[in-house]
């Protein structure tokens, strides 16, 4: 991809992500999927920046979790996004890409590798914590594993890649408020302003 | 419903209000729906206050929006609400109730005119706004509409209430994490206590 091939929609973001930068929550945002059975499922989710030379956002989570379940029967997404400061929100509708130890094509596999060795000792160390959701111990020694290696990603780290077919983005500063509609036909984007 | 009925949860979640009162936008969460053809759906509402006498958390909506048909053919939603000071948060999975102009129940008619009289001027005049997401007039004399009267409600301008049967409430702060989850059981509420 070349950068002629950023998305339309790319540009308000990068500004929004610049203009909120103070807040480091305003890299955190809201993934829906869909649970098996029909009922949504939303959580909090970090931003890990966007894959090279794609569209794709990136985050991390861990094999363990239901949300990968989730995502295997159903890789339909929705984030929404929305920054406190400039009080604008992004919804990025797509279909995420889970990477998994498992994963065998070259491109993924170096992807979740460059993720694990980018995050912070912190990061790492929960992906060495016990079943999540399972009781709690009231001993807390479960959670004191060594560091893992900060090259090589454990079995339990994923990435997770939402590539966006639509983009809305609704400011809520001006009089009235601004919304422009992205879609995405082939490899092309249209961008409409319609009414908030 | 006696005070004494009030969820395990709405403690934690009062005590979480007014810990991040200083941000206006401590009220804003994220409301998961599932669209027709089973795709999730996510965006930004702003908590209007519990129901009286009950454990249902009160938005408003317009009747025009895309959620209103989402909501009438699958009720079902998470609400994710994350508090950037205290940095936890609350996932709130249950069931959605509409209020329109044609519900007939006493009791919701009451919430809908309660809700209506209670918002702000500048609020109830984005229900006189020509159809959400209808692509833009250039000219917006559409948006120009006279103040509505504030007791009665606009026709375009619902409510929608959100009876929780599970709420997961996830701590960040702390060494490692506290994770607690609530489930609904007829009338009674369970707690656990999980690994994050």
């Amino acid at each position: 991809m070349s950068s002629s091939d950023l998305a339309p929609w790319r540009s308000p973001l990068s500004r929004a992500l610049h203009r909120n930068r103070a807040q480091p929550f305003c890299r955190f945002l809201q993934l829906a999927t869909v649970r098996p059975g029909g009922m949504p499922a939303n959580r909090t989710v970090v931003f890990r920046g966007f894959r090279a030379a794609s569209n794709q956002l990136m985050f991390i989570c861990d094999r363990r979790s239901e949300k990968l379940d989730q995502i295997q029967q159903n890789p339909n997404a929705e984030a929404c996004w929305y920054f406190t400061k400039t009080r604008e929100q992004f919804r990025l509708r797509g279909q995420l890409t889970l990477i998994t130890a498992d994963t065998s094509a070259t491109d993924l596999v170096k992807t979740r590798q460059q993720l694990w060795q980018k995050i912070s000792d912190n990061a790492r160390l929960q992906f060495t914590w016990p079943q999540p959701k399972a009781a709690r111990n009231q001993d807390n020694s479960a959670f004191d594993a060594a560091l893992p290696d900060s090259q090589t990603p454990l079995d339990t780290f994923c990435a997770l890649l939402l590539t966006p077919e639509a983009v809305d983005h609704l400011s809520l500063r001006g009089e009235p408020q601004n919304r422009i509609i992205y879609h995405r036909s082939q490899a092309s984007w249209t961008a409409t302003t319609v009414n908030p």
